[in-house]
C-alpha cells in the first residue's frame, strides 16, 4: 500500500510538472528531460509509468477532458430549460480552462493532435456528441427556431468554442476567453434562439457574461 | 550558382518531407530522424538550413500562411462587394487546404504552437485583422447590421474558421471543410447580415457551397 501511494505520488508528480511545461512552452518544446528535471525524478522512474511522452500526453488529454466535462455537465440542471444549460456550462469551461492547469494543457494537446491521438480524437467526439444532443432537448422545449439543424449548430458551436480557445490563448494568454465566449454567444443567439426566447436568453447572456471568472 | 541552387533544392526536400510527415503522422510524432531519412539527406544537410525542429516548423507556417493569404486576397476584386469577398475567400482556403499540402500542414502548426511561435502568433493577428478590415469596409458598404462591431465579428468568423478546421481535420481527415464551413456561414448569415442583403447572401453562399473543392 505504501508502494502504491508512493507510486502515485510518483505519477503525480510527472503529471504535473509535465502541465506546467506544457502551459509555459508549449508542448513541442517540452522534452523528456525537462519535465524529469522539473519533477525532480530520474529517467526510469518516467518510464516506469510512461513508455513515451505522448503517452503522457494522452494521460493529460484523458484527465483535463474529464475535468472539462464533468464542469459542463454538472452545470446543467435537470430542472433548467436545455439551452441554459449550454450557455451556462459554456461559461463554466472557460472558468475550468482559466483555473485548473491541467484541463488548460489538456485544451492545448486536443488541438495539438487532433486526429492522431485517439484519445484527442474520442473526446472530440464527445463533446459534438454533448452538444448535439443538448440542443435537440432545447429544440423539443421550443427554445431553438424550428428550422435548426441539431448537427449543425452543434458542430459550429463547438467550432466557435475551440477556435475562441486558440485565439484567446494565443493572442491573451487565455485571459478573454470568457468576453470571446460571451461576443460569439451574442452574434449566435439570434441565429438559433427562437424569436420569443430571445431577449430571455439575451438577459441570462448578459448575466452569465459579465460574472467575473474565478480566479486562476 | 549551381551551389545555389543545389542549396535551395536540399532546402525543399527537407521542407517537403517534413510537411508530409506532419499531415501523415502529426508534427509531435514527426522526428528529425524521420524527416532525413525521408528527404534521403543526412543531418550535417539538414542542420545546415534549420537548427532545430521548431525552425522547420516556423519556415511551414511561413510558407504555408503566405499560400493562404494570397490566395484569400486574390479571391476578392476591388469591384466586389467586400463582404462577397469574405465569403468567397473563405471558400478558397479550403480549397487550398485541401489541395496545398504546406498550406496544410502550416494550418496544424498554427493551432499546434499558438502563441510559442512568432510567425504562428503573427499569421494568427495578420488574419484577424484582415477580417476586421473587411467587415468594416462591408458595413460601411451597408451589406451588415448597423449595430454589428467589426472587431466581434471578425473574431467570431476567424474562431469559426479555426475551430471547423480543427473539427474537420479530427473527425474527417479534412474532407468536409467545405461543408463545414458552409454550415457555419448559413448559420452566422442572419446574424451579421443586414435584412435587405440576406436573400442576395443566401444564394452566393447557395452558390459557393456547392461548387466542388478542387482536386488535392
Amino acid at each position: 500500500m505504501v508502494r502504491q501511494a508512493r507510486s502515485e505520488a510518483t505519477r503525480r508528480k510527472i503529471i504535473d510538472s509535465a502541465v506546467d511545461l506544457i502551459n509555459e512552452i508549449g508542448y513541442p518544446a517540452a522534452g523528456l528531460g525537462d519535465i524529469i528535471e522539473r519533477a525532480e525524478l530520474t529517467k526510469g522512474a518516467l518510464y516506469y509509468h510512461f513508455d513515451s511522452k505522448e503517452a503522457l500526453a494522452t494521460a493529460i488529454i484523458e484527465e483535463g477532458s474529464e475535468t472539462l466535462l464533468e464542469a459542463f455537465r454538472a452545470a446543467g440542471r435537470a430542472s433548467s430549460p436545455a439551452m441554459e444549460n449550454i450557455l451556462h456550462g459554456s461559461f463554466v469551461v472557460t472558468d475550468v480552462l482559466a483555473s485548473d492547469r491541467v484541463a488548460r494543457a489538456g485544451a492545448r494537446l486536443l488541438r495539438t493532435f487532433g486526429a492522431f491521438n485517439p484519445a484527442a480524437k474520442r473526446t472530440v467526439e464527445i463533446l459534438v456528441n454533448e452538444l448535439v444532443e443538448r440542443i435537440k432537448t432545447a429544440t423539443a422545449e421550443g427554445d431553438l427556431r424550428p428550422t435548426l439543424d441539431a448537427e449543425t449548430a452543434g458542430a459550429s458551436i463547438l467550432a466557435g468554442m475551440l477556435g475562441s480557445e486558440l485565439l484567446s490563448s494565443t493572442l491573451a494568454e487565455g485571459s478573454d476567453l470568457r468576453a470571446r465566449f460571451a461576443r460569439t454567444w451574442e452574434l449566435l443567439l439570434p441565429a438559433i434562439i427562437a424569436d420569443e426566447s430571445l431577449n430571455y436568453y439575451r438577459e441570462f447572456l448578459a448575466r452569465q457574461a459579465t460574472r467575473p471568472t474565478s480566479p486562476g
